[in-house]
Formats: structure tokens, C-alpha cells, sequence
């Protein structure tokens, strides 16, 4: 699911310019580029809470805060990257949560998190699976509004995956 | 993971009145209402899909068109209802949903599709949760835009779950 999710992520992505990874929507948008640094975020801070069992530090909440709380910050301070910057990023951060969960066996999933009893690390991971989809359907509608330059393969509103009907 | 998510999506709308459920927020953009809708028929494809391993029939296809691939015939036909309406149908659906997962086992699951032999129940099912997912990402996007009678705390572009930060 995770790796799904990601493929649909980078698809959503493809061929972005940095003036289109940086462009607002609106005065209170969010930038695709901000959002796939909230991505990557998200997916680190969950690996310190699940791997390491721990809560993050204040450096390291305070290095990823923009990127995590989004709004006027991340609009300040997340910009003129290119696609490769977040790619490269995304793939990094993945890299890592691949090896941590190859490491682990199911029963490690259901246990519950020492440093967040209210979930286990099963929810964690499928939350982090589900927050970058929730996304990821901001960053289809964000992209099918930048001009017919970036309009592709990833920019449907729609999954690119409808119920399959009968031809006929 | 089906339950978590539609928990969020019915958060998400909580209190919009009809015209906040028909607002178009641009000219190509699907309301909330036709989101929700959109929701409950993809929901109902799969269950013919999965449970009675068929494709839709024209008619059924028919009925389901505007809201499975929303756009222009979505915002002419979608419109006019109350949330309990969309909540309702949601509620319906997904009923017939656990209660047909409930009749199968996990074998089930992972069984590929003769309907749709590209997967199987379980991706079928992780599906539907995920372009709901995609979609609630959407609505959250769009309900923040409605004005500040219809923001509230399913109005956040972030997930309401952010990494647990240490207080210090």
C-alpha cells in the first residue's frame, strides 16, 4: 500500500517544473512542493516513532515544522527545488521505512507504540499510507489547474483507476 | 482501514449546508456533494465487482456514470441535495460492504478477481479506501475555501493526526 501510494504520488508529479512545484493556488494554498515535502516529513517522523520509539526531538521537530504544519511557513520557506529535490527526498526517507519494516515481523506491527499508546505501529504506517493520499488527490487538483502545459497522465480529479464496466 | 476513512470523510462535511454541498469552487471543479457521491458509486462498483464477481450492467453503469466520472454531466445532475442524503447512501453502501466482508474469509482476498483478473479483493478493497482518501483530501481542500461559516475541524489541509511532537 505504501509503495502504491507513492507510485501514485511520483505519477501525480511527473515532469513538474519548479515554477509549477512552487506556484500558489491561493493566498492560504499550499505548494505541490510543499506538500510532497510534508510527505516525506510525515513519513520521517513516523519512522522515529515506530523504529525508534521515540517522539521526535525539538531540533529535529523544529527542522521538518514548516514542512509538517504546512500554511504560512511552508509557503515562506519551501520553494525553488526541483522535482528531483523531493523525489530524491521521498526516495530516501522510503529507503529507510523499507529496511526498518524488513527488519520486523507482524507481531511487531500490532504491538502497541511505547511512545504513543494510542496506536500501534499497523495504524501508523497505514496513517502515513493515508495522509499522503489525502494529498495526493490535492496535488491531482492543484496540477489540473496550472495550464494545459502541466496537465498529463497524473492530473485527473478522478483515480486513474475507475470501476472496470461492461463494454457494451 | 474502510471504517477510519469513512469516519474522516463524514468529519470532513459534518454541518455543510446544500449550497455549501453544490458550491463549485471553479469552473471545472466537482462539488463536495458530487465527491460524496462520487464515493458511494465507486464503493457499489466494487461490491459487484468483489462480491458478485461481475461487471456493471449498462443500466446499473448508466445510473452510476456522472458521479463515477464526475465532470460536466456531475455538476449538472449532482446537485440539490441535503448532506443526509449523500450520508444515507454512504451508510447503505457500506452496510452491504461489512456485511459481505463479514460472509468471506481471507482466502477470499487474496483470490484474484474473475470479474477483473488484473487484481484481487484485497487491492479491490484497499482501493476503495484509497480514493476516498484521495477525495477526502480534496473536500478538506475545497471546504476550507467555503468561508468561515463552513470551515471547522474537518477543514484542516493537514491530517488531523501530525506526528506526536515532544513538548519541550
Amino acid at each position: 500500500m505504501l509503495t502504491y501510494a507513492r507510485t501514485t504520488t511520483l505519477a501525480a508529479v511527473k515532469g513538474l517544473s519548479i515554477a509549477e512545484l512552487d506556484h500558489l493556488q491561493d493566498d492560504s494554498s499550499n505548494s505541490i512542493g510543499a506538500l510532497l515535502a510534508h510527505v516525506a516529513a510525515v513519513e520521517r517522523g513516523y519512522q522515529i516513532l515506530t523504529f525508534e520509539e521515540r517522539r521526535p526531538t525539538t531540533p529535529e521537530q523544529t527542522a521538518w515544522e514548516p514542512a509538517l504544519t504546512l500554511g504560512a511557513e511552508a509557503r515562506r520557506l519551501l520553494r525553488g527545488k526541483p522535482l528531483e529535490y523531493y523525489a530524491h527526498e521521498l526516495s530516501e526517507v522510503r529507503r529507510v521505512t523499507l529496511e526498518g519494516l524488513a527488519a520486523r515481523d507482524d507481531a511487531w506491527l500490532e504491538r502497541t507504540l511505547s511512545a504513543a499508546p494510542a496506536m500501534n505501529a499497523h495504524w501508523a504506517w497505514f496513517h502515513v499510507a493515508e495522509d499522503e493520499i489525502n494529498h495526493r488527490g490535492q496535488i491531482r487538483w492543484l496540477r489540473k489547474r496550472l495550464g494545459s502545459a502541466a496537465t498529463g497522465p497524473g492530473a485527473s480529479d478522478v483515480g486513474r483507476d475507475p470501476v472496470p464496466h461492461d463494454e457494451r
